[in-house]
């Protein structure tokens, strides 16, 4: 394996190649509306094809997902996993066609492409694939075997991803671990890896009129309330016994099987916070937050984000919402909650959890609509593909930022839990604004992504025959 | 005065009266958009003229109040308070255009006009017209003198009467009682009278993040919430604390200046349940409510509904309230709240003890933002006004559904606040659909509606010299 040679067909090559990225982008592919899913997947089928893989487009009951495999008789194998889906582009402020990819000069960021997906994660996606051709010109062969799994219903859940996998459990194990190319660069250059994700779980409470009292079918004229209860009142009592008042969660049993930070993931996270790669300062500012949840500072608060599960309120909505006054008496009241599960939190024994809670208070009669379900997830920093990242990142002269775990969800524990073996996110590269208007990735990136893709193969045969 | 033949003039030009009626309610004037406000306040001003009064069109911060007289040399004088202000027409669902005054057959009611404000309240105003017209006609002079005020701004929420009122006090006090013309008869044909109306305490309790925690400017990413604070958490912790599980309202000092219906009230009131003039079981299937806030039945329910005070969430929000999921750290959340006072809560003492209970319990960050402030009032059943308005309905053969009390709120307590004077609402008619779609009134009713504003000024004449 030539790594030189690769480098530099893709550095001489790289106008062609961005070209290929933009194509890729500027077909829309919004899972929510479905516009484009169909082209997309097939668009990602025949790049899989023309570095010569076979590739099939597998249906579900939902979006379609790419299922893809190049063996080209190597002793290893990855797992590419991606998704070729997009959020909708109906927020305000676009200041170009969310789907022209054009090339604009950004002012702290030189040439970025501004495109739907530019980030996440079409354009990580497209630039993978200019790499594998590279190593197909340079060395006629690529130095892994890869299979693929591409769904198209990420922004939505991933519903049915693990039907797929499931259905193609036999043929994916033959990996031993799984990458997601990612731009993980932040706004100064420096890459992040995380070594996991939280786990999910999103329901609804909803307090509705019934045998307690409350109008059942249809708000009421608002003097009623003399004599009638209100289900906006019996929802805010509810939710009101999940927490304290400096937000700690209270129910029984929530936190049985939370598990503190690993001892050297710990170590790792106190030298960088250290070495100033975490600052919460710079994140009070950045969001405009005065104080934490908890007093302290550095690692006795940092910890606290990744090792603290949430129950969080995303929203909440009952009655008249709009401007001034109108007196109502409302028949409904709803509430949507979010858990971010740590090790070892079990979704099921959380639902469970926070319905005896309920129950217990007298709260039966309101409803707990699930809608979402994510198990955390974990990888060791030991494991050969998250070292070869770390390694990757280094040749490239980037001290990557070590995250214990990523405080928001991905659904990715399905390949812990489906296939049993460890994944890792990224490669170099720089963009952001994903689901907002005018995502961006800078042109730069782009190229420093697809040399870091090189790198990462070359360290992980390093690092796995090390093992 | 000749009664009979007023009546029997009335009946004879119904056809063109009911022309006059239709005129007046084709023009819109929605105060809310403004829309033919000038117009129609000049139609007013004309109807007053009309009928040999002198009018003008008064000035206010807001829209205008019409204000007029017509001094006959009676030795009684009423003042009839009115408004010419309607509201939007936004709703979906109308059958005809809302300003066309169409008279269409309905299936329980026959003949009716369908027209925005057709019951609230220019139906009503514009037939009181018919019955003025009629007097002059017959016997040459109204009965008693008259006072007009008549606003543009009723249905939001009669900001500027109480300017009018000041700057005209001097001059509307030579009324002795206020008259409210309205079709007060229900479905069924049975009038009520409300001997006052609760006062309206409508304020928004506002959570931001600041000091104590929370997003400060904006919402940020959900997966924070396991370090940062919600506001919507502590909006619901500090609505939590005002009332306990039952809906009893906890806040310190708020029932201080509660007090019991009147007895001779009660009593009228209990006579009334016995003969089923009032039934709780019938409003239950009504409003579909399967039980009410207190225990027990008849009078013990009923008078709950006229001597309690209430604190009601009208509307509660924050965050993502949209369908399926997205998570969210929300910047802030707000719920808006009506207290509806008995006699003799002030609503400045209920804004202060609401606010002393919020600080005393850790919430001083949360905004309370009054929106609205109505005094209750009340009429006693002895007043001449009102003893004259019974005798109407009896009169005409209708017994009425005598309430304690409005448990809704209107802004009558102008009336005994500035003018020290008595006031009742009333007359025959029917109409209903007030604020939706399809607002009607009965063609019958108006009739109806003209004769018994006859027979009022009668029996007022009657009562006041008796007393």
């Amino acid at each position: 394996m030539n790594i030189d040679k690769v480098i530099k067909h893709l550095e001489e090559n790289f106008d062609k190649d961005l070209e290929r990225v933009r194509e890729f982008l500027k077909v829309p592919s919004v899972s929510y509306t479905g516009e484009g899913i169909q082209e997309t997947a097939t668009n990602v089928k025949d790049l899989i094809e023309e570095v010569g893989g076979n590739a099939e487009i597998v249906p579900t009951d939902g979006h379609p997902v790419v299922f893809g495999e190049i063996d080209e008789g190597n002793e290893h194998t990855l797992l590419i996993y991606g998704m070729y889906d997009v959020m909708p582009t109906d927020e305000d402020g676009w200041i170009v066609d969310p789907w022209a990819a054009e090339i604009k000069d950004m002012p702290q960021f030189g040439p970025c492409i501004i495109n739907r997906g530019a980030v996440n994660t079409k354009g990580p996606l497209g630039a993978f694939f200019n790499t594998l051709r590279a190593f197909k010109k340079v060395n006629g062969k690529l130095p892994v075997n890869l299979l693929f799994a591409v769904e198209g219903e990420e922004e939505m859940g991933s519903r049915h991803f693990p039907d797929f996998l499931e259905q193609y459990k036999d043929k994916l194990s033959k990996a031993e671990a799984v990458l997601f190319p990612f731009f993980e660069q932040d706004e100064v250059g420096t890459p992040s890896l995380t070594l996991g994700t939280k786990g999910l779980l999103y329901f609804e409470l909803i307090s509705k009129g019934g045998e307690w009292g409350g109008p059942k079918s249809r708000g009421i004229h608002g003097s009623f309330n003399a004599w009638v209860k209100n289900p906006a009142w019996r929802l805010v009592k509810a939710l009101s016994t999940l927490v304290d008042n400096d937000e700690k969660i209270v129910v029984e049993n929530f936190y049985d099987k939370v598990s503190p930070l690993r001892k050297n993931e710990r170590e790792i996270l106190n030298k960088q916070i250290e070495e100033g790669l975490f600052d919460e300062e710079v994140f009070l500012e950045n969001y405009d937050v005065d104080k934490f949840k908890y007093d302290g500072e550095g690692i006795d608060v940092w910890e606290k984000l990744f090792s603290q599960p949430q129950l969080n309120i995303d929203g909440i909505y009952s009655g008249y919402t709009g401007p001034e006054t109108k007196t109502l008496l409302p028949h409904v009241a709803t509430a949507k909650v979010d858990v971010r599960m740590v090790p070892h939190m079990e979704p099921d024994e959380v639902v469970d959890s926070i319905r005896k809670h309920l129950d217990k208070h007298g709260f039966s009669d309101i409803e707990m609509k699930v809608y979402n379900k994510y198990y955390w997830s974990k990888s060791s920093i030991e494991e050969p593909v998250v070292q070869a990242m770390i390694e990757t990142y280094r040749d490239m002269e980037k001290e990557p930022q070590i995250w214990p775990i990523n405080p928001g969800s991905a659904p990715y524990y399905v390949f812990e839990r489906y296939l049993k073996i460890p994944y890792v996110t990224g490669g170099m590269g720089h963009g952001a604004r994903q689901h907002s208007s005018n995502e961006y990735c800078t042109v730069e990136g782009i190229l420093d992504f697809e040399i870091s893709m090189a790198r990462f193969f070359e360290n992980y045969l390093k690092q796995v025959e090390k093992k």
